[in-house]
């Protein structure tokens, strides 16, 4: 069989992975700023990492996963301009930014739980390791690499760029920086534009702020990662995830902070998933074609045709490779929810087929296809396309046109069950309650035509006994002219 | 209409609740140290700060509710020895001391979700505001209430009892502290064996440590309530509530912390809920008489004869008042779980009853008793007496005995509604999926008799339609010698 290999942002190449202390493999993925619901992009990051959890759980790794809840110092630009994000929503909503995080924490998780991601080891908040990065900012302004410029920390990127390489991971040269990166007020503090923030002095107007030796403030929004990535896994560890709209400025910064505190690169392997754009666009709130995942799940946004289900979700997000973009539209979803349908009911098939004493087909080479597209930088839609053909297989041999041993069934069973359930994470939906509901309605119906028949036949004996029956079932029977209505007591 | 009157620890006595800055109400309570699952004892305490926070939050008042969780500084003798809960837990599992927390956190708040305790507002973890605590040592040692010893920084009790007045909460006397606190291996640091640590150096084994000015060490666990409910509820806030357990040294040492920063009293009303006793005897894990949540959700522990369902146990904890012990029993369990069938009961009952021109009941008086009852200290075992009362009524009118009128009734219902949801904070357990699987079966058993009445009479155009629609709805049928058996597909 073959191994897994993973496509490294860093070296822009598929590797083999070879962790830094097997069994044990340290991951990082950057977590959600909790000013808001999440949206389809959260989904995203969270579920491609969750298969990378899954299937490294799955062949055996120890796996720490942790993941942040940035509550502070994340500001509006994205870089070091514009209020806190969620101090602004905190004004906004008049409380205090922590009842912010909570909210929206729990929001999050929430909806996580829905998609079926698996809770990561550690999800620390940055709000609660100021220690820990101003420590970081101490060790690197040691080595040379800061700066401090009226209570504020800045990251000395031209300094850093001299003696490393800043622009390692995103490809970017300092001399394209001087011109993408916009001179703004207040940046006078920076020598150079594309410098960053490692602690920033709090106006009077910031709510979250914190002692340190340069001024009252709070930290850069990328040092909490290098710090608490750090604290957790090491000063090296194994897999950084994240999306690929963190590759610049905030992974590129997280590199340099950690080489120039400790002259040594932080992670081994980088992995970037794709975004996610609806209907052909990018997802903004300018655009006004923001989709939570509540609303997909509710089908309360005027984009959405109807409800769509987490699983449903899950499955049109994994029918994509993480690296590709994903473009949502209606079709698209609809699409996935009728797939995921014959994919789980092809298992329940697959529970109730005769064996035969001869296999005509071949079980191993499918599993062994299906990991090889897993071991491919988890190709998700390949796998999931040999998927498919075992359902078609299931079906081929439920209808006799195929035939298939016990032993062979028991293996393409469990190969099923492992990869539909472990590895990519689903969970069985069919809500019953709904479905007996359903049941029992047709029931009744089917009952109270037969009543009408009898009294029609003037079978009167017949037609009595049926509504006392139902009677005592709790059934209210209302005979009308058209027929009958009912209620359920 | 009453208004609401609180026993405050501190005054021993019942008091007018007069929040410091209404209609705003701050109120911090000690949530738990998170290293194992939640017991009984953790349910009592936050069903009755739930039902303060619901109850305000009935009565208009905009509350902000803090509950810490405990992840380090809670050592094994709950005062200045022993290893770290936490840290300990760690060990044992292999693992690191943040992967315990994020563990036992997370099914803490599965259980609390159970009983339909709602979040509260903010819930600060201890290990992240390691700041605060630190500035709050360096104000307490400033003001000369604080000694350094060989790393670690002590509060010194005999000091502030000078000016001030330790014991003020919990009744103690320092003469008596001479003789009750016991004079430990290592307890060569402190002046007096009542002092407690505000700073403890780290000794090699230890894991969770943060550097200060002092040692590289961590938080004093008495340390972390104060910090966090100035954070976030100001220097005075209106309740502080928790188990009579922390009464002392815990809260009288948040006192003491408070007045020597700050020279003020931090909090206008203590409450403290009672204890819960298991068959008479205290809960303890020594006496291996320890229930945890999920053992009483699933029965399985031997002191249970069976499950009980999570709304259960709050029926349970809120037939007692909060300031009195309890003691667990499978009697008393079941006695709840009939208690609660019966009132749900009444509440449908109460949807169908017939109206009248006159009432013969007096609506008015229950309710107005059952709140005096709720003003009363939050006297839920009274309040629910009444609803009991209204329970007879509801009953009495369904029969006859007693009528009443649409106004009434109307009344009736939204008293019972807020008593029961909204204040009480119950839901209905009732799970539709089992009865609808339930009419279904009898449905089906008995459109399967009048098949085979039909067949005894020969009348087999009705026996094999009915037999196709029923196929048709997805039931296989088979006849038997002694009739049929049929299942779903």
């Amino acid at each position: 069989m073959s191994q897994l290999n993973i496509y490294n942002t860093l070296t822009r190449k598929k590797e083999k992975f070879e962790p830094i202390n097997p069994p044990f493999v340290g991951m990082y993925v950057c977590g959600p700023t909790v000013y808001g619901d999440a949206h389809l992009g959260h989904a995203r990051a969270a579920i491609t990492f969750d298969i990378v959890y899954r299937y490294l759980k799955y062949l055996g790794f120890k796996v720490r996963y942790v993941s942040n809840i940035t509550d502070v110092g994340h500001l509006e630009n994205d870089a070091d301009e514009g209020e806190d994000k969620i101090q602004k929503k905190a004004r906004l909503e008049e409380v205090e930014p922590m009842e912010v995080v909570q909210h929206f924490t729990i929001r999050y998780h929430d909806n996580m739980a829905r998609l079926n991601v698996i809770r990561p080891s550690i999800e620390p908040h940055a709000s609660g390791h100021i220690p820990e990065q101003i420590e970081l900012v101490e060790k690197i302004f040691e080595n040379g690499y800061a700066y401090e410029s009226n209570g504020s920390v800045y990251f000395d990127v031209l300094k850093y760029n001299k003696d490393h390489n800043y622009g390692k991971l995103s490809g970017r040269k300092i001399e394209e920086l001087y011109e993408t990166t916009r001179k703004l007020e207040g940046q006078q503090e920076k020598r150079n534009s594309f410098d960053f923030a490692l602690w920033k002095k709090a106006d009077e107007k910031h709510l979250m702020r914190w002692n340190s030796k340069w001024s009252n403030g709070y930290p850069g929004w990328h040092l909490e990662c290098s710090a608490m990535g750090m604290k957790y896994l090491g000063k090296q560890f194994d897999i950084h995830g994240g999306g690929i709209d963190l590759q610049f400025p905030h992974h590129e910064s997280e590199i340099a902070q950690s080489v120039a505190a400790y002259g040594s690169e932080p992670v081994k392997y980088w992995m970037h998933n794709n975004l996610i754009t609806i209907n052909g666009q990018k997802m903004s709130k300018s655009l006004n074609n923001f989709i939570t995942l509540y609303e997909l799940f509710s089908g309360e946004n005027s984009l959405l045709k109807k409800e769509y289900s987490p699983m449903t979700v899950r499955f049109f997000i994994l029918q994509a490779h993480y690296r590709s973009p994903l473009d949502f539209s209606n079709d698209a979803l609809l699409a996935a929810e009728k797939g995921l349908q014959r994919l789980i009911a092809a298992l329940e098939t697959s529970e109730k087929l005769k064996t035969s004493e001869k296999s005509t087909v071949d079980i191993k080479k499918i599993i062994n296809s299906a990991f090889d597209a897993l071991n491919d930088d988890f190709n998700t839609p390949i796998f999931i396309s040999f998927l498919f053909e075992a359902v078609k297989m299931i079906n081929f041999i439920r209808i006799g046109n195929e035939t298939i041993t016990q032993f062979d069934l028991e293996e393409l069973k469990k190969f099923l069950n492992a990869s539909v359930f472990e590895i990519l994470g689903f969970k069985n939906e069919k809500s019953s309650d709904t479905d007996n509901l359903k049941l029992s309605s047709d029931l009744i119906n089917l009952i109270l035509n037969i009543r009408l028949d009898a009294k029609k036949n003037k079978d009167f004996a017949t037609s009595d006994l049926i509504r006392n029956k139902l009677t005592e079932l709790g059934i209210v029977i209302k005979d009308t002219k058209e027929g009958f209505e009912w209620d359920i007591n």
